[in-house]
C-alpha cells in the first residue's frame, strides 16, 4: 500500500508548533507509515531543529509536492515564506505576523488536500487572537481551525470531535462565548450534531452507535426546574434522532455522562458547548509532570467531522510559554498523525 | 478521645439513601471511627435492610439523641414518622412525600448540629423535585442541599467543595440554569469564593494555598475574544485576591485547569458554575462496572463550605434506578463520614 502524504501545518510560529513537529518526524518509524509534508516556513523548521537538538535533520523547502523527498533525515516543508526576518520574529508572543503565517498554512494545506495532491491534513496549533488580528485588516474573522476548514472546503453541517482511545466528543459550539453557546443550543442543530456524531461511529466500524446526548444545564435542567433549553430543544432533537433510528440517549445530566461513557455506556457523546466536551477529555488526556510543571504526555486528538476532507489536530495551546525551549512534548501530534492515517485507510 | 456523633440523613426515601446507609452501617469498623445517627424515618431503615440482606440488624429509633446506643448491630435512627404508610410508598419515582420526607430529615440534622447535640452531619442524596413540590405548598424553595444549611444555619457566604483526593473545586453558583450562572459570576461573589477556597485549604494545613480561578468562557475567553466575564469581573477578583495575601491564579482556560490541578499545580481551583467543576471530579471519581452498567465505585465527597456545622455528604444522586435493589454503592457515602470525621477532629 502506498504510504499516504499528510500535511502538517506548523502553527503560530510563535508557538511550540515548529518545535514538536521536528520532534514529532524526527522518529524514523513515521516515514514507514506515511509520507509527511509540513506546511509554513521552512526558515522556522530550520531554526526549531537547533532547540530541540536536532541539527542533523536537513529542511528541504518545496513549492510543489512532486519535489518532497519523504525521506527520514529530511522534513519536507511546502514553504510559503511567510516569516520576513526569523532572527527578529519574537517567539511567545501574540503577532499579527504569527498569526497571518499560521492562518495561511492552514489555507494552503486545506487547498493542498481539496485538490487531492496529499491524502489527509493534521494542524499544529494557532492562537486565535494573533490570528484575527491578522485578518482583521481584511475584515475576515474565523472562531478556530475547524470554522477556516469548513468555509475552504464549503461544508455546511461539521463539528468538532475530541477522542481519547473510546471516549468521544462532539460539540454543538465550539469558540463562542457561554451566553452565546446556550443560545446556540437549538433543536435542528442539536439533531445535525447528533446525526454528524452517529455517521462518525459508523464509518468507524461501530455497528449500531450509543450517542449519549448532554443537557445544557446542570443535572439537564432536572425537569425544567433550572433551565428550559432541554425541554424546548434538546428533548425534541433526541427524539427526532430515535425516528431515523438512531440510538439517542439522553439528556444526560452532564457531570455523570462521561464516566457512563468511560464504562462503555455511549461510543460518543454530543455536547453543547466547549467547556462541556473540552474538559473531562483533557482532564483524563493531560499527564502533567509535577516538578517539571509540564506535560509528560497529552493524549487524545481533535477531527473536524462533516469535511470532505481528512483534518485532525493536536489537542493543545500553542504552548507560547515554551516556546524556544525544546521542552513541549510531541505525542499529541503524533497520534494525531495516526488517527489521520486511520481515516486515511478507509477512504 | 470520644467518638464523634455523625448525624447522617436517610435522604429520599424512593431512592438508595437508606440501603446505602444500612450497608455502611453494617460495617463494624465504622464504629470504631464515631457514634452513627440515621435521621429520617426509622419503618424505611426497617425495609432497606431486608433488601441489602442485613435482616440481623436491629433498627433502634430515638426521638432523642440520648437515647441512641451506637454500637454495632443497632442502627439508631432520630425517628421523624414521615413516611405514612411504607407498603404504600413507591420507591424509585419523585413524590411530595418523599421530598417532605428527606427535606425534613435534613432540617433535622441541622437542628442537633446547631444545639450541639451531634458533631458533624453527612447527608444522602434528595431528589431536588421532589422536595420543591413538598415545599410549594408552602411558598418555599431550596435549589438544593447547600441552600437548605445556608438557611438554617444563617449563612451568607458560603460555597459547594467537591473533594477527591488532593484534587477540590468550589463554585460560584450550583443549581442554577447556565444563563443564570453566566449572570451570577460578579467581582464580589468570586473574590468571596476564592477567600473562602483559600480559608478551606489553610484549614486542612496547607501553608501557602494555590487557589487557581477558571475562566467562564472557552480559553478563559482569549483576551476578549469570545465573552467579555474574564476581562469585567474575574480578573479584578483575582487582583483584590492578590492584594489581600492569596495565591491566586487565573483566569485559567477551564479545559486545562484541572489536568494542571492533578499535576499539583493548584491546591483547590474555583469554578464559575456547577458543571464546570463537578464534570472533572465526577469524570475521576466514577468508575462504571462495564458489564453490569453500575457503579464500581464513587469517590469524592460533597462539603459545604463557610457554615458553623460540619456537612459533608455524597457525591451521586438518588439512584433512583435501583432503588429496592440492594445494589447501590455506599461508598461515596462512607468516604463522606470519614472526611466529616477528619474535619471534626480539627474543630
Amino acid at each position: 500500500m502506498n504510504r499516504p502524504i499528510v500535511g502538517i501545518t506548523m502553527g503560530d510560529p510563535a508557538g511550540s508548533g515548529p518545535e514538536i513537529t521536528v520532534k514529532a518526524l524526527s522518529d524514523a518509524s513515521i516515514y514507514d507509515r506515511c509520507r509527511p509534508l509540513v506546511v509554513g516556513d521552512a526558515k522556522m523548521l530550520e531554526q526549531a531543529k537547533h532547540f530541540v537538538h536536532h541539527p542533523e535533520i536537513k529542511i528541504n523547502p518545496v513549492t510543489d509536492v512532486k519535489d518532497a523527498k519523504f525521506e527520514y533525515g529530511t522534513i519536507d516543508v511546502y514553504h510559503l515564506d511567510l516569516i520576513k526576518d526569523v532572527k527578529e520574529f519574537k517567539l511567545g508572543t501574540v503577532s499579527k505576523e504569527g498569526g497571518r503565517a499560521a492562518f495561511e498554512s492552514v489555507r494552503k494545506v486545506i487547498e493542498l488536500a481539496m485538490n487531492k495532491e496529499i491524502d489527509a491534513t493534521v494542524t499544529n496549533a494557532l492562537n486565535k487572537e494573533a490570528m484575527n488580528l491578522a485578518l482583521a485588516d481584511e475584515g475576515k474573522h474565523f472562531d478556530g481551525h475547524t470554522e477556516i476548514y469548513a468555509t475552504y472546503t464549503n461544508t455546511k453541517k461539521y463539528t468538532m470531535m475530541l477522542a481519547h482511545h473510546d471516549f468521544r466528543v462532539v460539540h454543538v459550539s465550539t469558540h463562542v462565548s457561554l451566553r452565546e453557546a446556550c443560545d446556540r443550543v437549538k433543536k435542528d442543530r442539536v439533531l445535525e450534531v447528533i446525526e454528524l456524531a452517529w455517521k462518525t461511529c459508523r464509518d468507524l466500524g461501530i455497528e449500531d452507535p450509543k450517542v449519549g446526548v448532554c443537557g445544557l444545564n446542570p443535572h439537564a435542567g432536572e425537569n425544567g426546574l433550572f433551565g428550559t433549553e432541554e425541554i424546548d430543544e434538546i428533548i425534541p432533537a433526541i427524539n427526532a434522532a430515535k425516528e431515523k433510528g438512531i440510538n439517542a440517549i439522553g439528556p444526560l445530566p452532564p457531570d455523570s455522562a462521561f464516566s457512563q461513557m468511560l464504562g462503555g455506556w455511549y461510543d460518543i457523546t454530543v455536547c453543547m458547548y466547549h467547556d462541556q466536551g473540552h474538559i473531562p477529555t483533557k482532564t483524563i488526556g493531560f499527564v502533567y509532570d509535577r516538578e517539571k510543571q509540564a506535560w509528560k504526555a497529552v493524549e487524545g486528538v481533535n477531527i473536524t467531522l462533516g469535511l470532505p476532507i481528512i483534518r485532525t489536530s493536536v489537542d493543545h495551546g500553542t504552548d507560547f510559554y515554551h516556546a524556544g525551549k525544546g521542552e513541549s512534548n510531541e505525542l499529541s501530534l503524533v497520534n494525531a498523525i495516526d488517527y489521520a492515517l486511520r481515516m486515511a485507510a478507509t477512504r
